[in-house]
Order: C-alpha cells, then structure tokens, then sequence
C-alpha cells in the first residue's frame, strides 16, 4: 500500500483509474514521476481549458507571486482583483451585451457558486422551489446537491433534500418530445403539485449526465417557459463555459440570456479554485456578507483569470481555432463509430464537450482503461458511465488529438473484441 | 464609483471596512497600492497563521510552479500530494496520536469539509439529527448552513433545513450551569423531541461567534456525552485549528479525541484555498467519489502546506513561541481592559484568537474604524459584532503586537469619549 | 351575517356555494329550514353512498345507543369493533382475495389513513420517496399534503414538504403516451435525480383533480413498475372506494393487488368519521401505538359500517345495480355533452364518479349555481374547477337522476346561452 | 387467536393493555361482553369528560338521528352546527372574554386541529419555525408530528420533520430555572442559531408527556416572550381543555390569552369524533377551502357538544364541583404517596389531570396492570411510561373516586412487595 493508499480516504476516485503518481504537466500532457508522458483528454474534467501550466500565464502568476502580491486578502479590494474585475467586463461581459452584469465572488469551486446562484433566486423570487433536470449536475454540498441527479452523490446526504422538482432534459422523453412543455403544463396547471418556482437551472450541455447537448430550440422554448411564469433562468456553465462550446459561453450561440450564470473550473485559466456567479444588475439583493466564505477571493486565480482573458479573449482567434478543432475531434469520433459500430455508438456533446456512448458502461470503461495503458487520459460519464468523454484541452494540438484518436479506435477494437470473446 | 462598487455585487463586505485596495503584504503587513501600510490583526481571518506570503512557502511554491510542477489534477495522485500526505501525517498527526488517521481531500474551502464531515457522521451512524451550538459557524453552504447560528446567513438559504438540533453552548446558560448536562438530559429522554443524533459538530473557540472559548472540562463532558449515546464527536477546526490556540490542534490541550475534524484556513500556510477533512480510519465508509469536487486537490496548497509543516512543526519552537506572544497578547488586552473599562469589556477567547468583548457593537465598530484609520486591520465578531478580534499571524512580531495594542488602546480612549460625548 | 359568517372561519366553503342552512336529509335528498328540498348529487364528496340516514343503518345505530353501547375507547377490544371486522373480512377482504389483509383504524379521517399508508410504506421499505401523481388529491395534513397536488392547499403549509416526487398521471402527456414509461425510466436511470422511493400512491380515479380515471392498462404497468423497482403500491380508494366504481375497490377490475389501501369516506356508511389502511400481513412491521390518535376506534361508524356491509354487500345484487345506474347516469352526460357541446363538453370518470369537463372553471361554475338555484346540490372540481361532478349516492332512484339530468340540461343550455350573450 | 389478533394491525395498543372486550358503558363505568364493570380512570384519554353516554347528550343525539337529521354535510350550514356555534359562543367563549374569537372546523381529530393551527400561525407571520416542548405531544400527522417529542412516534415518520425548534418545558432544566429565560435569550440572540418563530404551542399540562403541569408564572413569561418577539401563542388544550383543569380551559386560572387554541378530546361531550381551532378573529386569513377535510362538520358531535355546553357550563356549578373532585383525588393521592413512598412517588398534574410519578415505568406497569385486575382501567403516561395517571371522568361519584384509589392503595401496595421480592 502507497501512502495514498494508506492515508487518503476511501472517497478517492480518479487515481483509481490512473494508478500513476503525476509530477508535471504542461499544455495537453501529463508525466509521471517515472518520467512517462500521457496525452490529457480529460483536461481536470473541463477545468484546463488553456492546458496545464500555460506559459503566459505561469509567468504572470511567478511574478505576482515574486513581488509579494496580495495572496489570500478576503473580499477586501486588492489590485489582483481589480485587474481581474476589468478584463472580465471589458473582454468577456461587453462585448456579449452583459456589461451591467454584477460579478459575485463565492467560494472558489463549482458547487458554491450554484449554492449562491440558488440562494439568489429563492430570495428575490420569494419561492423555494427549484426546477433542475435528470441528470444534471451541480455540485455536492447539501443545497447544490438537491439539484444534482446523481443517486451516487445524492445518497451520501442523509438527510431530506427538499424544494427541487426534477423536470425531463431535452431528449429524455424521446425523440421529438419538446419536454419544456411538460414542465409548461405542470406550472400552468394549479394542481399539478409543482410548486411555483424561483428559477430552472440547466447545463446546455450535460457534462456529468453524459454530454448531452441541449438543442438550440429547446433551450429557447425553456427561456421562454421561464419568462412565461416569472422563473429566472440559471445557466449552469462550469463545464461548458470558458471557451469549451466554441464561444465563451455554452449560451452565446444560443441566443438565449440568462438571468443568472455559473462559473468555474476554467474561470481561473491555470487550474486554481476559482469561482464566480454573475446576474443581472437587479438581482443584486444580497446584504453584505450574506453569503460569504474564506476563499472568496483568490488572488493568484484573478491574476492567471485577467491574463487569460486578455491572452485568447481579445479577439475572436482563440474561439475560431477551438470551433475548427472541435469539427476535427467530432469528425474523428464520428469516423470511428462508422468503423467500430454505427449501430451502438453516438456521438454526443457539443464543441470541445464530445464524446461517444456506448451501448454500457463496460464497454466505455474497456475503452478508457485500454487508452490509459496507450497512454491517454480520458474519462468516462453519464448515468451508467457509459460516455467516452474527450474533454480535451482547448490549447491541444492537432497531432495529440489525432493520437488520442488513434488510441481509441485501437481501444475501441479491443473492447469489442474483447466483447465478441466473451459471447462466444 | 470604482469599479468594485460598480461591478462586484452588493455582498461584499470586507471591502466596506476597509475601502482601500491592497496590492502587496509580507508577514504582518498589508500594503496598498498607494503606498500605504497597515499592520494585519485579522489575518484572512485565521487564515494567514504564518503570515503573508512566508518566504520559505513562497520559495517552494514558486520553485514547483516554475518546473511545470502539476498544478491541476482533480484527486489524481501526485507527487506534491504525497509529499502532502507524508509531512501531514508524519510531523503533524503522527506525533498527536492520529497517525492512522485517515485523509480526504474536500473542495477547498471549510464549508466544504464541514458538509463532508455530517455527511459521513450520517452515513456511518445511519441517523440524521445532527447537534450543533448556538453562535456556532460552520459555513453558508446548504449542509453547513443548517448548522451555523448566524441568522444573517441562515435567512439566505430559503428552504427549510432540517436535521439540525441547536444545544446552548458553553456558558450560554451562564456560569456554573454545564449545558452538557442538558444536552445528556435530551438524549436520555426519548420523548425530549431531539432525535438521535449521528454526531455533534463544535468549535473549541467560537471565532464568528464571538471568540468564545469553551471550558477543557465542558469539552471533556461533551466527549463523554457523545461516548455515552454513541454519538460522533466533531471539532471544527477551521479557524481555531493549524496552531492558533498554540497547538497544533485547538483540542490537543484539552486532552479529547474527536472522531472527525476539519481544517482549512491556515492549512496551506500560504492563503490558498484547501481543506481537509480528517477522521478515524474505521469510519471511512465513503464509496469512491460519493462526495466530490472539481478542485478538491489543490497541488499549489499540498506544497506550501507540506512546507509550512516542515519549517513550523516539526520540533515545538514555534508553538512555544505562539503561546508566548499569546500571553503577550492577552496581557496586553486586559491591560486595555483594566485602563478602559474594567466593568463593561470581557477578555475572550484563548491563544492568538483572543480579543475584548465590549458592551455593544457599535462601541466594538468604533473602536475597529478608528484602528483603521490608524493602520491597523482589525475586525468584529458575535451575534452583535460587538467583540474585538485579534486574529494576528502567528509570526507577528513583538513590535507588531504592541503596535496594535497601542492604536486599540487609543481606539477604545476615541470610542468612550465618544461614547460620553453622545451621553452628555 | 349570521352565525356563521359572524364566528365561522373564513375557510368555509361549501356553505358559501350552498347559502342555505340544511336540517334534515334522507336518502337523495337534502332538506333546509325552510323546508325546502334539494336533490343531492354531490352525497358528502362521496362519503354518503348508502344516502343519508340510510334506515337500516339508522335502525342499528339507535338501538346501539339506546343500549349504552360503547361509543369511545380508543383503540380497545369491543364488540362493535369486533361485529367490524368480521364484516369486513368475510364480506368485503375475503372475497376479494384479501383475507389476511391486516386493519389498521387510524384517525377517523381519509388524511390519516393516508399519513398511516406512507409512514408505513417508508418505514418497510426503509427509503423516503414517495411517487404521487399530478392532479392527485390525499388530504391537508403535514404527510399528506406532501403527496397532494392541488396549489391552494399546498401553498397553506408554510414549510417544506419533502421527499414526494410528482410524476405525470395517465394521460397526463396526452394520449397514447403512457407515463409510466418515463416513471419506469427515471427510476432505471441512476442520475434521474429521482430518488428510489418507498411507494407510488394513486387514486384510480382522481376526484378532486376532476374526475381523471386512469386505463386499467396504464394501472396495470403502474402495477409492473412497482414491482420491478421493488416499490409497494398504496391506492388510495377514499373517494373511489366503497362501491362508488361499481365494485367495493376500484382496483377490483383493474386487475391489481395493491400492497396498501386507503379508505374513509363512505366506509362507515352513514357519514360518520372513520378510516382504515389495509396491507399485506408481511408489511405489519408497526410497533405498538406508533401511529396512534384518539378517535382512531368509532364504535358508532363500527355498527353502522358492518350494517352497511351485511345490506349491501352480501350478494352482487347492490353492486349490479350501481353498475346499471352508473351506465344510465354516463348516458345521461353523453346526451348532455351531444346537444350542449359535443367538440368542448368531455364525459370523464367511471362508474358513479362521472362528471362532465368544460372548457372553463366559469361556464362549469354557472352550471352547478344554475343547477343549485333548481333544487339540485352539486359541485365542481379540477384544476380549474372546470369539471361539474355528479357524485351522486350509489342508492339514488333512477327518478332522481333523471331529474338531475334534466336540471343540468337546463343548467347547461342557461350557461352556453350567457356566454353567447357575453361574447355578442 | 381473535379477530383483534388476526386481522388488526399490531400497531393496536390500549386492547394489549386491557386484554377483553367492552360492550357498554355509563358514566365512569365500562362493561365487558360477559358483564363484568371497571371503573374508567381513562375516560377514553381525556375524551369523556361527562362521562360515557350520558342520558342527556344520548337523549339528544338518538333524537336528532331519529329526526334524520342532517348527519353528513361537509361543511355547509345546518341546524345542528348553528346550534353548536351558538352555545359555543354564548356559553363559552363569551363568558371567558373570546366572544369574538373565530371557530374553525378542521378534521374531527386533535391532530388535525393542531396541524391547522401551526399552519394558520406560518401563513399569518410569513415564518416557518414553531417552537415546541420537551415532551410535548400534539399528534402524529406529519405537521403536528415535528411539534411532538416523543420518539416512538417520530420515528416513524420516515422523513426530515423541520421547522420546529424544541425547548425544555417548565422545569426541565431543575427547580429555580425559569426555562422562558433561555427562550428569550436564544430569540434575543441574532446567532443563537434558532430562526424566528410564528409562534410557540404549548400544553399547559403535559398529559402523554407525564402530567407536566407549568407553573403559572412560566406560563406567564412565555406569554410575555411571545409578544416581546412578536411571536403567535398557541395553547394545545385538547386533552387539558374542556373543563378537566377545574375550568372550561386551562389557561384561564393562568390569565394569558392565547391567540390560536386547540380543542377536540371531551369537546363533543359523548366522544365522538370533533376538533375545532379557534383563534383571535384578526388571524382569520385563510382563504376558502385552504385547509379541508372531509369529515370537517360532524353534525352529531354539533348536536352532543351544544347539548354539553348548556347541562355543564351554564353556570358554575359544574365547575366548582370538578375542582371539589380534584380536591379530593389530589388528597388521595398524596396520601397514597405518603403511605407507598414519600421519597420516591411524586404528585404531578394539576385538576382532574393528576397522578402519580413512579421511579421507572416497571414499577407503574405493575401498578396499573394490578389495578387492571382489580377492576380500574387506568393507564401510564410519560417518556418512560413512570407516571400512574388519573384521568377520571368528570362526573365520577366519590365513591367512585375513592374505590379507585383503594385499588391503587392495594397496587403499590403489591408493586412495591414485588419490587422488595426481587431486589431480596
């Protein structure tokens, strides 16, 4: 037993998958301490965006933490985040007609600012209950966790989780099921025992529920449900945010605008707790310090955030380049399913949210095993794991994706050789 | 109009008390962008122990930062954990009777640990009730919520939350009443209406709550109610934890063994978000990622944190030294007390998280407002904000000490007169 | 005002629909004051099957008191208890495959025994999900009104209700679209969000919700579901039960076998408060008084539900006649929706549960003012109220419901009219 | 086995204690099917104040049946409920300076008129927290089930109970401690962790809790803490109510006034299902319907109640003489304890609510079930099941007074030599 082994609680999870101890990193590569290298198609599950350890934004960060930089400062105003404050406005806010939005900074990770996000909707609403969807996820603290789908995290709760209504996501009732009529119809209908609602809050592309990608129409047909009974709109972009569909938000193509969003994981561009949740100016109800937290502010993550966003924000190169990477993946994936089994396998997801499901989760975990030993990190998802997740970094080049690519469709072979084996 | 007040949201709060913005600190010192320099008795609020940006931790940290060390890996294992792992174990929990002690890796922030905590205290005993103090603050996530007092945060939440039994703390009932002896009472009586509770979650020192410090022979009769009716014992050592108290741990000098506790603040030592949740290796009945999060490895904190063990615990210097200054401080307070107000302020708290209770808190706010303006950041704490909180670093020097205690002595002579002003 | 619009609270209802003070009743017929009679069509919200003071169940509850039979003794031994269950078992359970059914009396109202159902439910199966469906209705207590859909009743609660998932009823998802197909998918979906629960509680036909009656064919893979994801099926036959589907249960056709039923209402036979739940004998996991209640044994609705059970229920001679009268009655509403309004009239319900739905709760309410206003009693229900509900006694003359019929023919033709002139 | 022990859930209690079938019952007296008498030191838990079927409220009831009067009418208006609201009004609250006071017909059962009036005090505060007391029981129903202690009955409710904050009742804490200061404290206190309350509901005698009777000065200051925190206070008098103090209600020796009181028990006179809420008329905002129930107008119970009210409570008669019985069953019980136990029996309760607290439950077992054999039905009350309770009809004769204590006289007598046997 290795001291992690010893020591760590059971609760661990990813290095069950990747038995190896990891020492360095940079843009799409991982190495071991033995010094073997793996290309990273999971990329911190949608939190390296930029890669591991970017150039640019190491070097900003060693100088702020070389001049003494305020480190760990509260909410207090610190020059760090003043930098970060402007860019966010100026290169990513205005330029998609959110100006006037109000930055809320909440304790750094994913699942507080869903926490916040849920807090603010209840109070300026007035309402408890929430409308979350199957297979959704939010985080596992106990408020954000009411919303999340997952009976594995659920279960651990152990206590009642009340005010949120579970509503069918795009595509779950079947093809050509608009499901945001269902939810149209309970609310329009006085006994239907949902209870009116402060908000919905919705991936536009389920990262953990196994890359489902909402259609355009039916998040419009949402917005509009929303607006219709006095429910604001939480987009949940933590995964799918930064750059991941193409654009910064998941919702920019969309057409559709939210009235609160969630940020995270590549918020802070070099892999940093980092988390903000951002609304419409007269949302802003809070009292001071009503939600508050120690992290709240975490300088070094404002530091490394402003650079990103002047590094592939400032104009429209980056997404362009992440846009034509991601046909390149989603034309690969779709290559490999016309080889390996056009009838069992989807493509799912969106922009660089891709993956392919399996007819079960053996069968992906075949996959993802095979690949880690060809030395490929990637992940499974979705309810029963049954998801071949390629959250590559954004900053990957076209030669790591066409070598992921290629251990894939090797691992793909194997697995359903394995399979015909085993049935006959 | 800055940008703060223009673009953060209105919950902000420390950058009212302290409307200038910091762009550097070192030690004990914060420096503003203009130049200005304040001495810190807030320290992030218990979260800078060893002081802004140590030399040694920043060494260390920009060493690992500038070889490409992994930055990013979920709960992967990596080199920076296990040297993590090893220091926390060896130097820290080993020498405390702890060494089997397992280790889980939480979001990085206390709240989170705390939610971890109750939920394993459930899942363990299979029960849900959960007791927890007044003036008692765990965090203003969901689980966490329900088991903080402050109203402030609690009117947040919006939802009704559950499984929460309240029980007075130490000295609530006034003196000579032990309130363990009612909580004994509740649970022996099976038609008290307190439910069975999984576990009791308690802070040695009450820091949010007004720096109170709970009596060694109250904690000893709490653990023996919790033995009694097999109930967990929690310390949340959050803010009292990482050498504050002059221990390692807030509960060493007290001579009880709590089944879990938490930590975060100071546990990277160098104001980075990270937390832990700690317990007794046969209550590790987590199924692997029951409870997760995208940053729950934070490889810059394992670092500075592995550091900060290596430099001030691995021999009893350094606690010696805090108990030292601690006597210095709390000398000096009831200097101040016995100068300003021997019949109307109260000396609270124990070791460096000590601080004067005054009659009301507005008496408290004038006293930290003209500290400010004096150059000392210094905050308020309890349900009326009316205690004087000197939260130091621990390295604070001498000099540092008695400069505070200089501006508080000149800040309570302002605030009386004022106070007398007003009356007259 | 009088007396009871003077001291009544103002949650009166059914005396603001029906302004007049009623002193005798027999049979069909209700009678005021004044003296003037009324043809009942509403028969207590179905608790009036046999028709009022029915005289052989009179008969027998005179003599009983004349005698000093017991009246209270809360849960003891008696021999009106004892005449009870006789009945019960031999004449209704037995025949009906339940023999070894066991009988719970809890509080003497349809609530409690549907509080009793679901706590037992959840305490077998040891989960705390319940599946209720939209539009149902099972009373306003705390439990209860968890499971129940109606907003107005909900919104009275003040508190969260937890731990009921709604789930859309039959039909619910338009037609040929059977819901319990996505009932059976959210609950083989681990990240539905839909927590494993311990039942699904339904009415077969839903009254308060206006007269929704569920295909057998949907009941009975209502019933599959159950059985595959190891759920108990609790019907809930208060209003349904007792002989108003044309059998004594409304499964009985339907083909199923409920693990929990719930019954009240019509059960004592002559409108006294009384209520049972009946399981399955293996689901008597109850500990002595674990859901108690001081009127939970009525010895007065004793005597006169096992007289009501020895009249009508000895043979099929009642029930066929039911049946006939049910056939009359529904042609009599076909004829009805054929003059009146063939594209916006729908017959709905079964059996001697039928009602005709309008387009709106306002034409249906000028019906039943109309019809009150012509000396016939009967009321609205759904949603929108939009449903005129004849729940007639099983025991009305064929003279009665054809006058019924002729009044809400004219009641009818009066509403079109007024809307008619309203639009001109 | 009987029918009882076959087909009756085992959830049966009373019939396990008194293991024989009654058939008839009159005034304080109960017989058996074989014809043998026991004296009801019971009366049905508090139901039978006037004693089983006494000849003017059965003269009155076989009358109005006879008559076929209205029995079921949901809640319209009929003569029997104008009568009942008349003599209520006139009779009783008039008199006690609540004429004004609003009568709302909830359920016919204790549970429900408490679950209505925790509901009416959330809706009319706009707050969701309810303080309740240690030992306090107010029903089973999910609602009223949070508001009771006792755990055999919590825990079978299968789910999270929230929003009722528990405290401990008159003399909980020992003798000297006003309990209502910990109470104000906790409210007074922005972080003591307990959430605003809509009010307090409290029995001025604890009956299922052991005849708790609060002092009347704590009764006082709890009222003063209601108006101080602008907190709603409701009196449970369901069991303590309806004359059994020495007055109509409890709390009339007391002098508070109560805003919200709970009635049902001995309110219809002949124990037949009934409960009302009454309240102060300002508090009337339910809107029509908002709380329901089938069984809401028991138009018998209207007609015995009515009939009660004008033979017991047009003059003082009645109630000068219950207080001379309690004088008198008081005397003999402190003589009992004199005789069996001076140190170790204690006198609890207060009126005809009075009995006799034992060591342990074992030795009131051995107490009843002796008296059991000798002719008195009489039950235990308490957390541990410790204390004897005497809750006598009403209009028990002297006689009858004094046989039962002689059979007590003989039962501890025998307790106390089994007890000497065992420990020899």
């Amino acid at each position: 037993m290795n001291i992690f082994q010893k020591t760590e609680s059971e609760v661990r999870t990813y290095s069950r998958s990747f038995p190896v101890t990891f020492s360095k990193a940079k843009g799409a590569v991982l190495t071991t301490d033995d010094g073997k290298d793996y290309v990273d198609f999971l990329a911190g599950a949608g939190t390296l965006n930029y890669g591991h350890n970017n150039d640019i934004l190491k070097q900003a960060l060693i100088e702020y933490i070389t001049n003494d930089g305020l480190t760990h400062g509260l909410d207090m105003q610190s020059v760090a985040k003043e930098s970060f404050l402007y860019a966010f406005r100026d290169l990513i806010l205005a330029p998609r007609g959110m100006a006037d939005f109000k930055v809320m900074f909440t304790g750094p990770t994913g699942t507080n600012s869903v926490e916040a996000a849920l807090k603010l909707a209840r109070k300026v609403k007035g309402r408890s209950n929430i409308i979350s969807f199957t297979n959704g996820f939010h985080g596992v603290t106990g408020g954000a966790l009411a919303a999340t789908g997952n009976q594995h995290h659920r279960g651990g709760m152990g206590t009642s989780m009340p005010d949120v209504t579970r509503m069918p996501f795009d595509g779950y009732l079947g093809e050509g099921v608009d499901t945001t009529e269902y939810l149209d119809q309970v609310l329009s209908d006085p006994s239907s025992g949902v209870d009116h609602p402060a908000a919905v809050i919705v991936e536009t592309i389920q990262g953990e529920g196994g890359l489902n990608a909402a259609s355009f129409e039916w998040l419009r047909n949402l917005e509009k449900v929303c607006r219709r009974h006095d429910m604001l709109l939480i987009v949940d972009d933590i995964q799918s945010g930064c750059g991941r569909s193409g654009r910064f938000f998941s919702f920019e193509e969309v057409g559709i605008k939210p009235d609160i969003v969630t940020l995270s994981k590549s918020l802070s561009g070099y892999g940093l707790p980092f988390a903000v949740t951002i609304f419409r100016p007269e949302l802003d109800l809070w009292s001071p310090g009503e939600h508050n937290g120690t992290f709240r502010g975490n300088n070094h993550a404002f530091i490394t955030a402003a650079t990103a966003f002047k590094t592939f924000w400032s104009d429209d190169t980056f997404e362009k380049e992440v846009r034509r990477k991601a046909e390149k993946l989603r034309n690969g994936l779709q290559e490999l399913i016309r080889s390996h089994g056009a009838k069992t396998l989807v493509l799912k997801g969106r922009g660089l949210m891709s993956g392919i499901e399996c007819p079960d989760g053996d069968l992906a975990g075949d996959v993802t095993s095979y690949a880690f030993e060809q030395g490929l990190v990637i992940e499974t998802s979705g309810a029963h794991d049954q998801v071949v997740k390629c959250l590559v970094p954004l900053v990957i080049t076209d030669e790591q994706i066409e070598f992921g690519l290629n251990v894939l469709d090797k691992a793909f072979a194997n697995a359903f050789a394995k399979r015909a084996r085993k049935a006959s």
